[in-house]
């Protein structure tokens, strides 16, 4: 009986070049982010906060990256997943903790496998998502 | 006259034998969950991740089985509990610590006493419940 | 250049049988226990708590887990460690967020990676290190 | 009559730099770490944990950052600062939330201010310093 399962995990090397993708972008469009990096465990792998960034965003970047290993799914897909969902939409948001429902949160997908998150947070949450896609692109084939 | 009441609390070897039925469960409609007993304290008595299970499930099914407890009533019942009373709708999952008020936390009953709750979180709350449900017929007379 | 790095984790599978080693071991010499299985994301794996075992020591089993996963080593590595380096011996244990230096945690090693940790808690730390010890040898080859 | 006060802060680039010059030190000899740069306001400013790095120390790493800029000395000046002090002894390590004793985390100073705090974790506290100093030395003249 197999005892183990094998989980791949992004590398910290890897893990700063998304940030710095994700740094570069938001730089582009002028806006001030947080950038963060989990690894599969939700623990924090690399993060960055860009001068002039929000404050609350420190936290916000860390806990969409949280989000986003956490089910394996953008954060943005929160919204239409629970919108027409009664009990879902009143008590997801503040029944599990760190849970954030708005865009800027990605699952990093290497060969298929999530091999963590990244969270990005200091804008609207579409800026965000602009900026997050940009350090995924970092790691594209 | 009487100083003491007896609490009627789940075993653990009980425990193990709702959480083996509920992974039973999962596994047949493939989808791995997080399982939690807690005993009448709202303390953990056991706890099974599946392989594969979401990360954040990890404390959903602890809350669940603790919000179950809390009240002696199943999770789910929440929401038709507070949707048209305007104060407990917006206060009871914000106000109230680790209350989730989606399905998947029941209480466990044996002899009409509630011994305990089971926590499921993994899937969609319906599938949760059905998973929950499957763990409480181990139980069953 | 390599993206990612593949961590090996302990399935849920093992994770049961080596906390039903433990609770045999435990049973055999009469000391009710809490025992964690964590993964290598400190993320709990597996727990039980057995019929009377002390209420404290449910967050204790896991700490334990925790911190062996934490460094890889033994909880009991610590006071060794730390006991003849004044700041740390002052400081290591409050100043470490779930740090436990007394016995009773343990990395898991299977083909000699460490793929989760096991705390053990309820009698005196000598004997939750004898409990985890027969909780390890489940893996055993 | 001077409403304002400036605070000198460490730009995100320089905190980049700060840690990639402590990573090259902890990879020459041989121990991964956690480094964590805050800013003035104790805010996480940029953070790499890199690969095989003790999971606890992530947490710890940004303690000590925390801690050395939260009163502008070095951490492991708090040892010599409490030892003989009896109150401060038994009760700043445990009373003081977040505070790290022993060495690894360092004020970041430019032109004499405080910019700033680098807290690594890892290794011995002794080979944390190592890594620190070699962190800071990226800023100097």
């Amino acid at each position: 009986m197999a005892d183990i399962l094998n989980v791949a995990t992004i590398t910290t090397d890897a893990a700063h070049r998304v940030i710095a993708a994700a740094e570069a972008k938001a730089a582009e469009i002028g806006v001030p982010m947080c950038i963060a990096v989990a690894d599969p465990g939700g623990n924090l792998k690399a993060f960055s906060r860009m001068d002039g960034a929000p404050l609350l965003s420190t936290q916000v970047a860390q806990d969409k990256a949280y989000t986003a290993v956490g089910f394996g799914m953008p954060t943005h897909g929160w919204h239409d997943f629970i919108k027409d969902d009664a009990p879902l939409a009143a008590g997801a948001p503040t029944g599990i903790d760190r849970l954030v429902i708005f865009g800027g949160g990605y699952p990093i997908q290497v060969d298929g496998a999530n091999v963590g998150a990244i969270g990005v947070s200091g804008g609207h949450w579409s800026q965000d998502q602009e900026v997050a896609e940009a350090g995924l692109a970092a790691l594209a084939p």
